[in-house]
């Protein structure tokens, strides 16, 4: 089956997206039958781009490399039916090309990926990037942490309603499963909370500065390399680690929370200085995410904690991310990423991606039971143990 | 949906997996519709017991206590079209009660949960149990990793053609997924090797080891616990890792490899020193199962290694289990099991049946498209990388 994808942003991540789609396509037809091709494109600086017949390889280069269109005028409709245009609202564009794929939008063969980038303090415009996308029939992947930190309930809403799917496993430790590991493998299992280290670049600062590099240089060292934001403060204040916590709180533990309703610390010169004493003492300072069930209130905290050395969060070094799930049939599961990379990010779309289609594919024509955690949002679980 | 369930070997697992489908009966229905009934019984030395309309809880504990029959004659029939007969061979028993049970075959309402003790040179009998209940249209969960040990392709094939479920989370760690995880959430994804520490038993010895406990005090609790094997050498001489480490091949490097082609080295007191002095230097011995692709085919082994004090499966403590995932688009991703318990195991057959529910209920009229794990034992894929 051939699906059409949007795709919303077009970074580096969704550049090495597109890219592994290319490199894996006869092995994604021949052992999956799952074919794409990418219909849409928008982003805001480059931006907007559409042929329902699907752009060429050398299409999407161009729009890279100089935009669709150099004027500023209305929207330039090409004998196709496809059209380009100017940086017009994101919105209206979603919108635009959901109707001219409604074809396979009815079929639920069309997917908006998206990644542009997070304004911290809203979730937006991811979120609303995603509710224009579901009311035009579109699944929705995103590597984005924002709308599921800020509005998690209200999309996973939108998106039982519109009856399409809305997926993120990218928004925390990249491809690694956390939230898929959660609805797909994990059934009829209630998760109690979860600590975890989920920012890579503070760690990274700590382990350095554990040996002895000064914390600029540790920073700049991860900014250099993409891993840190450019806005630094997003990640030493512990503001990326509480949006990857308010997304976890939302989805695995049922909560309502943003980002801002988690207590944060984040990590100093100072922090660093701990985590050397620390270490002298076989101990590890990390930046912990936290959040569990407090009576019938969800609590989610990012602080740094001292940590005994054989905690398994202790071990992780450099840019090694893990999560703990504590369960109520389980007790403890640990799953760890050892590494990042682009390629990692780019994958959580693709394994998205091909558990929306795997769903399409096997029931083209009912509906898809509700997944576990789309149950698990309803109230009524949280008050049961 | 309701679901009826052949129980084949009734042992504390097994025992343990009736009593939590008691204790979850309203959430499963309210949150996923799911409503389950056990309609047959079977061990070896209880006899076998089979009602059509479901056996009542109490008709369960007696099973338990005395047994269904105390002559030896040959079946008696109930009123009801149930039955209850002497151990005649189990297999038979299988077929007599798909066949009673064949409306619910067909409607892929039926599953046996095979939870029979090992023989761990053959994987049978439980190979058998499943060919025989397949081919009664009934899906298999299993928690014994014999079948897949020996046989998976040839199940797996059986599975594809009966257009029925085989799963066998329980075969490896327990309820903590791996089977699962790659098959349902690492979609378009090779697993290249693995490594990891499956066995409790062994990993127990040698922590209370590096502690100061003699060998043989370790072993004796362990099997005071239940967690090892009543037959020690299974523990002890790596057989029990070998058979998970040729299950984990099988299934997820598409290999076609028996425990008895693992290369084995199990551990013995003297191994145990080693652990002790190495502790000293910061380095901890574990009894490590590894297998990977080289060149075109796969190489398995289970041995002690002695490991760095940073390695992931250093710093496992007592009956704690990982396995470290090599993939070729996430690197490395480790799952951890922290804690192991009769109820992890029978989590591990509530969440195969909540997957097989799952699929039933998704698509009841169409095929389910093959699972990515199921396509990956296509030999075409060896050669891809």
């Amino acid at each position: 089956m051939r699906f059409d994808l949007l795709l919303v942003g077009y970074g580096h991540v969704a550049r090495r997206f597109v890219a592994l789609l290319a490199e894996r396509r006869s092995r994604l037809a021949r052992d999956h039958g799952v074919r794409t091709r990418v219909v849409g494109i928008a982003t805001r600086r480059r931006g907007q781009l559409y042929d329902g017949r699907g752009l060429s390889a050398r299409a999407l280069e161009s729009y890279w490399v100089s935009g669709p269109s150099t004027g500023s005028g209305p929207p330039r409709a090409s004998s196709t039916g496809g059209f380009s245009r100017p940086a017009t609202p994101t919105v209206d564009f979603i919108r635009h090309a959901t109707r001219q794929s409604g074809a396979a939008a009815r079929q639920r063969r069309l997917i908006m990926i998206e990644t542009t980038t997070l304004n911290i303090e809203r979730g937006e415009p991811a979120t609303s990037h995603i509710r224009a996308a579901l009311a035009g029939g579109a699944h929705v992947v995103t590597a984005n942490k924002g709308p599921v930190a800020f509005g998690y309930r209200g999309l996973a809403r939108a998106a039982d309603r519109a009856k399409r799917r809305f997926l993120f496993e990218g928004a925390v430790m990249d491809g690694v499963p956390v939230f898929n590991l959660v609805r797909e493998t994990l059934p009829a299992l209630a998760i109690i909370g979860f600590r975890g280290v989920v920012n890579s670049t503070t760690n990274y600062i700590l382990t350095a500065m554990e040996q002895g590099q000064p914390f600029g240089e540790a920073l700049a060292e991860m900014q250099a390399m993409g891993v840190a934001e450019a806005d630094a403060s997003l990640d030493v204040d512990g503001w990326d680690a509480a949006a990857k916590t308010a997304a976890l709180a939302n989805v695995l533990l049922g909560a309502a929370i943003t980002p801002t309703m988690v207590e944060r610390r984040g990590i100093t010169p100072e922090t660093a200085r701990a985590a050397i004493d620390a270490r002298t003492e076989g101990r590890r300072v990390k930046l912990v995410a936290r959040a569990g069930w407090e009576g019938n209130r969800v609590t989610a905290r990012v602080a740094p904690e001292t940590l005994a050395g054989d905690d398994l969060l202790a071990m992780l070094e450099g840019q090694q991310n893990a999560i703990i799930l504590q369960t109520d049939l389980l007790e403890e599961i640990a799953v760890v990423q050892r590494s990042g990379s682009l390629t990692q990010t780019a994958y959580a779309l693709l394994s998205d991606l091909m558990t929306i289609a795997r769903d399409v594919m096997a029931a083209p024509a009912t509906r898809r039971a509700p997944t576990s955690a789309q149950r698990r949002r309803t109230p009524s679980r949280r008050v049961r143990r």
